[in-house]
């Protein structure tokens, strides 16, 4: 994997052997400038302490390091969660000389034990000392759990004569689904962008990355993406209603959608990416509800495994998604071959499981009745996802 | 099986090879008399045709036969698949001097392909010629697809001195989900009793019951639960304020919920019956919300398929569930051991672990909130519901 990464971001990794030994699991960013960050962070109601914690922080708009660990998300651990997610970063911004609240914390792994804070302290010496040391694979490798390889994307672009390079990382195979920021995701860049536009940017780029994808159906507790751009590379500070603002946009667009896709085709399990597109619904709020119900049909995604073009499946999905639909107006496409016309099966179900023998399937849903638009990534269901999941602890 | 059946109720089964020979897979429920009848059916917005047909027919309030077929579901078959399932109970009509709208059809099995007619007309005659010559047995059998044994509940109860029965078959163990009135249920009592309280004591039993279980959280196209009530038993006319109402009412409540209990114990591929007991909620329906997310987290599903006493998962589901939860109220019991006080682990997982290799689980989860309670069943998730799922067509 070749990549480059924005000036002035250095990395650190160590083992910290927080569910156990034997692989790196605590990573540092760093950046040698201060930096503006911004962040989208979970919906769910019960939210790891990390991410409490840094809602708070991010209200300075600024920071200047991330400390992530995996194999525990600090979740459901009630006060002492919070007090360990301060005690790390507490201890990184003492030895960098950094103001307490401009460290970050994020964690993932397995909800509802609390962290080996032993462990922990003891590594973060080696951790500071390490900075520099390693490299972005590292840190996108010391992040995953359950994923089965690291997730790294790179974009470079011109802002008036300057390079300006953007760089994401991030993991999640599992508990994966719409309306959180994503399991983990760190994008740094060395633009230098105003803190609105930054915002702005990063919440347009989720919008039709992150959140429109689904493993699951099971949204995390820990899920968040933070962007730190520390302006290092020079450009003139772009702003929301500058030039510059819509290619720098486009790129960090690119950089997350890239990066969500990476997590759907290491969905836990999963043998197939699958994208689910529905055309003319009503309004694109019914298009979106009614491609998440036909993602996250437990139905469609084993027929899906099982090579079987079972439409009917998708048909009722739609018909219990809530979503305004008239059957008799339904058009199906199955990897580019109609199979559902007008509601009703064209009778091309032996050429249709063929097609489905792809490690790529598309769907097309075509409802007929208004504007409304929307695409979701997601992928099979297979036996292995419920093994990786029955044995997720042991 | 020891079955007692209500008086006046008739069967008759036939093999019709619907979907693949080998099997009965067409039968009749036919009343000496003419019935009330109430119904309840799927709120999916894609109905198959014989749902449509019954609605519809429903509107009389009385009904005298009913003919169910596995194999196909008459769903997403367009003007064609009404036609079908017109001229099937048409057929049973002109044959048994009924008038076309006291018959009633029912279907289940595959979606989206069309009815084999030819072979289901030529099987007419001898469904007609066998009324009586099958047990109820023999039409939970019929009416089966994946499900791997048949299902009926019966209770016996005295009403004004007379003794009434009431009898329910039905058939389910994928695409189960909430909000429907089960994949098919067919009641039958002797009782006499007004339509208008038949229909409010089923609309109770169904509430309390079918629409309290989950298998997978995929709603179907077919569901429904119908219910005559021939009043051959000669009891004095039950209404809805008369003293005998309740007695009727628990009982069929008995009934249904005891059928429901058997789908989860058939869900496809599942090895354990759950129990998601929300107490506490801020209201009923917030705990009725709770406690689907919990029974439907494929995440929860899978830990306690392998004996994980992971609560993480379930505080995750109970987060996003989008109900008032303050995590650090909240305690869980898994078989009687509380494994969370107040949002925490109280660290006892090995001993969890060992409670959950039972082949029921009793999960209770006390918010601490309100006074909203409710009770979802469901069952763990396997790989055998994948493979049932990838090659159910096949």
């Amino acid at each position: 994997m070749s990549t480059y990464v924005p000036k002035g971001f250095l990395f650190s990794t160590v083992e910290a052997a927080i569910k156990k030994p034997g692989r790196k699991d605590l990573a540092l960013i760093y950046s040698e400038k201060q930096a503006v960050i911004a962040g989208m962070f979970t919906k769910n109601r019960v939210k790891a302490a990390p991410v409490k914690l840094d809602m708070m922080r991010m209200k300075s708009g600024k920071g200047q390091a991330i400390v992530v660990n995996s194999g525990n998300a600090n979740a459901c651990t009630g006060k002492q969660g919070m007090k360990d997610a301060a005690a790390m970063t507490g201890e990184i911004a003492r030895s960098l000389g950094l103001k307490p609240d401009k460290v970050y914390a994020c964690s993932t792994g397995v909800i509802g034990t609390p962290m080996p804070m032993d462990r922990i302290m003891l590594s973060m010496p080696e951790l500071i000392n390490g900075i520099g040391k390693s490299t972005i694979e590292d840190v996108a490798a010391a992040i995953m759990t359950t994923d089965t390889f690291p997730k790294i994307v790179n974009r470079k672009i011109k802002v008036g004569g300057k390079t300006v390079i953007i760089s994401g990382v991030c993991k999640g195979a599992g508990m994966i689904c719409p309306n959180m920021a994503t399991m983990l995701c760190f994008v740094m860049t060395d633009a230098n962008i105003q803190k609105s536009a930054l915002g702005t940017a990063l919440k347009e780029a989720v919008k039709e990355s992150f959140n429109m994808i689904t493993v699951d159906g099971d949204m995390s507790t820990n899920d968040m993406v933070l962007i730190m751009a520390n302006g290092i590379a020079g450009n003139r500070l772009i702003r929301k209603n500058s030039s510059t603002f819509k290619a720098f946009a486009s790129a960090l667009s690119e950089v997350t959608y890239e990066l969500s896709k990476l997590i759907i085709k290491d969905g836990e399990g999963s043998s197939k990416l699958v994208g689910i597109d529905i055309r003319k619904a009503k309004n694109s709020v019914e298009a979106q509800k009614g491609a998440f119900a036909v993602a996250n049909s437990l139905l469609v995604k084993t027929a899906i495994y099982g090579n079987d073009a079972n439409c009917g499946r998708m048909m009722a999905a739609l018909g219990y998604s809530g979503i305004t639909i008239k059957e008799e107006k339904v058009d199906i496409f199955l990897n580019g071959l109609k199979v559902v016309e007008k509601g009703m099966t064209t009778g091309k179900d032996a050429e249709a499981n063929e097609r489905l023998k792809s490690e790529e399937v598309r769907i097309i849903i075509d409802l007929r009745l208004g504007k409304g638009n929307a695409k979701v990534l997601t992928c099979d269901l297979t036996e292995d996802y419920i093994k990786i999941n029955a044995e997720y602890r042991t």
